[in-house]
Parts: C-alpha cells; sequence; structure tokens
C-alpha cells in the first residue's frame, strides 16, 4: 500500500464522517483531511454516488485508496449487509470479519456489526461503536481489564458493558433521533430556535424531571416541553434545551433500571461522545452520584481505524 | 339563523374535519355533509384559505353560514388565538367565551382551550376534547355525577378526571404523534407496510413489554421494534403493530402511575376515539384488570357542537 494512505468512513444514521488519512513509517496515523455528507437515512439508493461525492477531491489528487466503511451503512438500510457478530467478542476480532469489494477501482472494506442477546429473548445490535470501542481500548489500555460501562452517545445511546476487554452486552436508546424528531417535527418546538447558547440550566431542570421520576414522567411528561413555553415559562431557545434533558435523563434513568449492571451512586461510567454530548451525559450522571471520565469520540473512531489498519496489514488480508 | 344550518369543523394537530350541520325544529341535529384537509401543523400560515377551500363546495350552495371551530387551529401554532379557561370548569362554560369574527362573509366562533394545573409547578392545556366531552355527556348523562377517568386517545392522547360533570384536572401523552414520526420518519420502520391487517397480536406483545416493565422498558426498548425485525422475528407489518402497542402500553403505564388519579385492578374507564383506537387502548387497559366503556368520538364531537349551538341560541350570543 503504497504511501500509508487510506480514508476511513464513519457512515451513520445521520451523518457521514470522511477521513483521509496517512499511515507513517513510525506507526503512528496522520489525520490529513475531513470531509462531511448525508447519514444513511437522507439517501434513498444511491450510496454510492455519495461516496464518491464526498471523497471526490481525494481521488482526484490520490487516485484509487482503500475505503474502510463502519456504521449503518453497512446493515439493511445500507449499502451492502455485513454479518453481525456475536458477544461477548473483542472488538479487534471485527478484523477478520470484514467484506470486501471494489467500487470504482477503489477497495470498500466493510466492517461488520456486532450482536448481543439479552433478557426476554430481545437482541440488540451495533455498528460502528465497536471501531471506537476498538479505538478507545487502544487509546486508553488500562480499561481493558475489569468490569467497566461505556455510554456511547449520538444518534442512538449505546450502553456497553466491557469485561476484560470483551463487549459483553448492550442496550440502545433513541435519545438522540427522538431529539432531532421532536424538535424539527413535532407541535414541541415551533420556532428555529438553533441561534443563542445552549441553556443548561433548561437542560439540568428536563434532566432532574425524569430521572427523579418514579414513573411516567418521561411519557405523561415530554408534554411539558410545550406547556412551560405556553405559560412563559421558557422561550423556545429554553424549551430545546429542557428537551435535551428530558430525554437525556429518562436515558439515564432506564441505564440506572438495566437489570444487565449495576449503576448506583458511586459507579463509574465512561462516556465517549462529541463535547457536547459528553457534558450533557456527565450532567445526568453526576446528578445521581456517579463519576464520569469523558473521551471525544472521534479520537476513538480514528484510533479504531488506525488499530484495524495495522491488523489488517499484520494478517495480510487479501485487501491491503 | 335561517334554516338551521351551520358548520362544525374539528381542526386539530394532524386533520381538518368538518362537518356541515343543520339543527331541526325537532331539536334534533341532522349531518348533512362531511370535508376533511390538513391539519394545523401541516399548513404554513395561510389557515384561511385550507378553510375556504375545505368548505367550497358548502358555500356555493348555502352561502354564508356560522362556523364553529375547535381544536388546535385555536391556538398559538394556529390562526387566531383564544384564552385557555382554568380547570375545574363545566364543559358548557365555553360556551361563554368563544372569539368572534368574520371571514369572507363568514361568521366565525373560535372556541377557548381548557387549562389545569398539575404537581410540579407544570400545568396542562387541551384544545377540542373539552368539547367532546361536553358531547358525552350531553349522550350520556349518566357520567355527569360521580368521579370519572376518561381516555381520548388521538394525536395526543387526553387523560381526563371529571368530578360531578366538572373537568377537574387533564394529562397529555404524545402517543400518536410519536406513533407517527416512528412509523414514517425514524430507524424503526423501512418500508411502507400500511398494506394489510392490524397484528393484534404483535400489537399485544408490544403492550405486554411495556405495560409490564419494572422501569426503562420503553426508552431503552424502544429499538426493539427494528431489533425483532432484523432477528427475522417480525415483518415490517407486524413491527408496526408492535410499535403501536409498545407506545400505547407506556401511555397506560404512566397513567397507572399518575398521582391525579387512582388507576387499578377493577377501575372503569371510558375511552372516547375512533373505533381502531378504542379498541387498542381497550385491549392495554384491560390487560391490567380495568373496565373500559368505549365511546366513539366523532359522535362526541357532534354532539358537542350542537349542545354549543344550542347554548349560544339560548343565551342570544350575537353571533347568531
Amino acid at each position: 500500500l503504497a504511501g500509508g494512505f487510506f480514508i476511513a468512513v464513519d457512515w451513520g444514521t445521520s451523518h457521514l464522517r470522511a477521513y483521509l488519512c496517512q499511515w507513517n513509517e513510525d506507526n503512528s496515523l496522520q489525520l490529513l483531511d475531513q470531509r462531511g455528507g448525508p447519514g444513511v437515512v437522507k439517501i434513498d439508493t444511491d450510496f454510492k454516488t455519495a461516496l464518491l461525492n464526498c471523497i471526490c477531491p481525494w481521488q482526484q489528487k490520490y487516485g484509487p485508496l482503500p475505503i474502510f466503511m463502519a456504521g449503518q451503512i453497512n446493515s439493511s438500510i445500507g449499502w451492502q449487509v455485513t454479518p453481525y457478530l456475536d458477544c461477548p467478542i473483542k472488538p479487534q476480532e471485527i478484523a477478520n470479519s470484514c467484506l470486501n469489494f471494489d467500487c470504482e477501482g477503489h477497495r470498500l472494506i466493510l466492517l461488520p456489526g456486532v450482536r448481543c442477546a439479552l433478557q426476554n429473548n430481545l437482541q440488540d445490535v451495533m455498528r460502528g461503536e465497536e471501531l471506537q470501542i476498538l479505538g478507545f481500548l487502544q487509546l486508553q489500555p488500562s480499561y481493558k481489564t475489569g468490569t467497566i460501562l461505556l455510554c456511547l452517545p449520538g444518534t442512538h445511546t449505546k450502553w456497553v458493558l466491557l469485561k476484560d476487554g470483551q463487549i459483553n452486552c448492550f442496550k440502545t436508546a433513541m435519545t438522540g433521533e427522538l431529539f432531532d424528531l421532536l424538535c424539527h417535527q413535532s407541535v414541541l418546538i415551533q420556532q428555529d430556535s438553533a441561534m443563542g447558547d445552549f441553556d443548561w440550566t433548561a437542560f439540568e431542570q428536563g434532566c432532574e424531571f425524569t430521572l427523579s421520576s418514579d414513573s411516567g414522567n418521561f411519557v405523561h411528561g415530554l408534554f411539558s416541553v410545550r406547556t412551560r413555553q405556553l405559560s412563559g415559562e421558557m422561550t423556545a431557545l429554553q424549551a430545546k434545551a429542557y428537551l435535551s434533558g428530558v430525554l437525556i435523563g429518562s436515558d439515564v434513568r432506564a441505564a440506572k433500571h438495566a437489570k444487565e449492571w449495576q449503576l448506583t451512586q458511586g459507579s463509574e461510567v465512561v462516556v465517549i461522545g462529541t463535547p457536547r454530548l459528553n457534558r450533557c451525559f456527565a450532567t445526568a450522571l453526576s446528578s445521581i452520584g456517579v463519576q464520569c471520565h469523558e473521551f471525544d469520540v472521534q479520537s476513538a473512531t480514528l484510533s479504531g481505524f488506525s488499530e484495524l489498519y495495522q491488523l489488517m496489514k499484520q494478517t495480510r488480508t487479501t485487501c491491503l
């Protein structure tokens, strides 16, 4: 692989995030450029065009490159479906089950997803977060031993139980997707109130409302996002932050009640998201006495792709 | 008012429902015609054109008529805002607080809304349901005494506590709006699976999932609508009914935990909705031992407008 250049694509439900990377001879990764594009649900069927449009400037400069792709793009609502690997699983095992195909001269390497069995004959699935976990553990190897609860917020929150570096089980909450739908397409928020600073006081009020609830405050209280504006108590901008708090509070509350792990006062959770979402979840978790360690999701993602690239080079996988 | 003709408009978030009515000399209401149109959130600002388009054939035949309007159309996201009347209140009191204005020769009579104070400095609001309750009590006068819990499902479910014919307090759940958003715009349901009979078994499975939950099954279990399809356990059509069950189960569960009333085994609830929604809520309520009486919401609505018309005639309100 001349020059060690490759493209890493984290293509989720809401966003396409592409990174032009170079693996240096001193075993370090260099991020040369990054570009964005539409998420999986925003594209009808022509994923190929969306990808080629996104990486066009890189193609012109570097020619065909290997392209690693993780996320919802490899699911049943995406382009080509890769299988789910069953838990418990070490994140690095995903390197052995990639799907390869050619696309206009580029070699595409599609990552598998991960699946776990839960109580009541339920299962849960993830795509993309396993790569972030791989990268996180590479950056923070001390978390490779012991029992660790991770929280990866995004379009969907993933709560992941790690045991000695293995993904043991996990649960999904649709918190980010609900926020997006309720913010832009429901009766709750009327004006586009995107302008203005995030109101942390209103956020904490929303958190408190669902986190402190015995039961039912989320389902029968969500409408308070509207009534608090009708009464003049909140502006639309405040109501938006309050809605975020109501949703994240209900997410953390459900994690507190989960039977798969113990989340009590004095527990620790590692939160891996954007700085804003990390602070939101850390605020909610702190309010119930949980200690948080925050890590940036983009660093974890790039570290994951980097680790994957190395693993594939070591095993001389045909595609590289 | 020559001929006793009038137009009754139930204009909610999702639908405009207009009825051409005639009040007969024998004190009975005759429904002559009905027409539909877009709900309040589907119109940018031109409510006047939407209304005139809807009633155009009636205007051509009958000329200007009084038009009674109830629902979200009279709220801050609608056309002209009418005030909220505070609980406790008898539904017939709304007749005294209508807003009147002229619109292309038609006399518009806009109903007020109703507001109640809840615990934790929260309030709740309704628009349109107070008219349905007025109509229901007219059709079923035996419910004018005692303490009665009503459930009015729709875009928003309203749980309403009646005491001796007065609306005492109520709570809103966004169940119908969430179902619509999640069905058509989320990752949960991919294909348009509208074709085919409603799967009651899948519905009951969804109800059971949230109704029997200690806590957290809704927030951390909603994603099972997708995973049950991925595993091949459910088709998209079944998943849609299951989603309906998950949402309605969580709504009924929240009603069971509400502090404003007692909803326990042996309680009675009056459900006032469409036949399908009535059966959905009755199924969920029955599964926790609650007895349901089902009433058709359109009959209640028309009876409400009819009662309003009579009340206004009696008090010689200027508009008639």
